[in-house]
């Protein structure tokens, strides 16, 4: 049984159909996206709709202020009568797809929105993924600080899948005081590990094949982990330099702490991986933990630095 | 007749404090102030007061962010007792008094709270006061995101004393679309015109009297305003210049249009003063209304470079 959302494509449309259920104090769960949604976004939706028995509200907004001019844009896919399907079968009540304009008033340009008021996302957002893309994070926070002035959510639903946007956001709530439960949900994989992603639509079959990479890469990297943050950086590099023949092309490995710090020596932290395969860039990553075993505690016949899982 | 607001200094008790007249759909207005509380203060109480049959609340928080290091921040007047009295007559609410850890919690430091988010004002805030005091706005912005966060206001009330602040909140509240609205109230003045501030206790008796110089020069560019733009600047700057030698050591004198752009050559603008009287910063504005009286229509011995008042 499904029903169809409600689509609202103004900040008042959104407003009136929000209005009555903010009087009545119901919790408002929220779900951003910039649409083309798959298997991912659905188990964010549902993660929503099981968060509140008020509205569940879901934007569709590829926000330009995230794309560097170079990057993908005008081809990043639009999708909005499917995306609206998705919608419907996990629940949502109300759709929020505006246009540039109602986002940012007076058009888009980088130049422009620099001179008004933004997010800045501080020194996390100069690494990893901040590091290949300049100022992305910048659009991403200013975008989400303007989806939540909107949608005013109790609760909103990010996926850990973009994992350095969900620390920010939470580093934003924290830092501005926001007030908003973030939750971050679980990355959904196709059965041979890649992580879903409105991206992988852009892979042919070849690419499409070397992008299982990244998820085998972390995998090891796992395997690897009860032998030190060394041992898993290793058997992860290892994977990924096997395919680098293949056309995949690094751009970075990180072993880090849960909030993206220094890796610890012992206990739990996160891999994160980003890589071109092809034209398309790819990004996953996953929980790990690292332990130190005593070399005499090995099992025989391993050792740190093998190849072979333990 | 008076009644003690209540105090709150942490977020908890504040949110406590605030969360059945939310729950009851009341008009919450906010005053935000760093205390030393006077009657400019004061006025702004009063126009909170009746913006709503809700709460008013004041803050009293005297925040780092927006003191540079060689700033006064130490020496910044903390007068609570007195300031609670000044709430008490005006019929405040709840007075929300957090310490600096509940505020930047980990302690504040100008290098660790630009690690986290904080708020980009951008260009408006290199210019006028932000030149002079690069970063300020910044923290201002960013101590207002938090204080909204936390108070989560319908309206909100600055003094138009501030005037580059008051125009950078309203984009604040315009970009990160936080639907609250502000409103900018009149500036209030001694007798002799020199505009309220909690500064204005820094200055001896011939600073108090050199003081007086920014509100005049701002009222004889008003009266020479009907002879356009150029006319106006010299007019405030004929009475800038006379006061150098009383010790007066003018910042900047600016005119613009309404929203601190290029000043229009006809209709309403802003003329903006900032200058230092012995070791103390003063600021003051005015609204201005230029015009370019054709020279034919000039009432006989008036010339627009005079320094005489038409």
């Amino acid at each position: 049984m499904t029903s169809t959302p409600v689509l609202a494509s103004t900040r008042e449309e959104l407003a009136g159909l929000l209005a009555e259920p903010r009087r009545s104090g119901e919790r408002i769960a929220f779900v951003p996206t910039m649409g083309a949604l798959h298997d991912g976004h659905a188990s964010l939706m549902r993660t929503a709709r099981a968060a509140t028995s008020g509205p569940v509200v879901v934007s569709i907004f590829v926000n330009p202020m995230q794309f560097a001019p170079a990057e993908d844009l005008d081809r990043y896919p639009r999708t909005l009568d499917a995306d609206l399907a998705v919608c419907a079968v996990e629940g949502v009540d109300v759709v929020f797809a505006p246009g540039v304009e109602e986002m940012y008033p007076g058009g888009f340009s980088h130049d422009s929105v620099h001179d008004g008021v933004t997010v800045a996302p501080g020194e996390l957002a100069t690494i990893l993924d901040g590091e290949s893309r300049p100022g992305h994070f910048d659009g991403v926070l200013t975008v989400v600080a303007k989806l939540f002035g909107l949608v005013r959510p109790d609760v909103a639903v990010f996926g850990q899948k973009d994992y350095q946007q969900l620390v920010l956001i939470r580093r934003m709530v924290r830092d501005l005081c926001l007030g908003i439960d973030i939750v971050g949900a679980e990355t959904v994989r196709e059965p041979d590990g890649l992580a879903l992603s409105s991206r992988n639509r852009y892979l042919d079959a070849d690419e499409r094949q070397v992008a299982t990479t990244l998820s085998r890469a972390l995998r090891a990297a796992q395997e690897r982990a009860p032998y030190g943050v060394p041992a898993a950086r290793w058997a992860a590099m290892s994977v990924l330099r096997e395919a680098t023949a293949d056309g995949l092309e690094l751009d970075y490995l990180a072993l880090t702490s849960p909030d993206l710090g220094e890796a610890p020596e012992t206990g739990e932290g996160r891999i994160l991986v980003a890589a071109r395969v092809g034209t398309t860039r790819l990004i996953d990553n996953m929980p790990i933990v690292f332990d130190r075993i005593a070399p005499d505690a090995r099992p025989a016949g391993t050792a740190p630095a093998a190849s072979t899982t333990p």
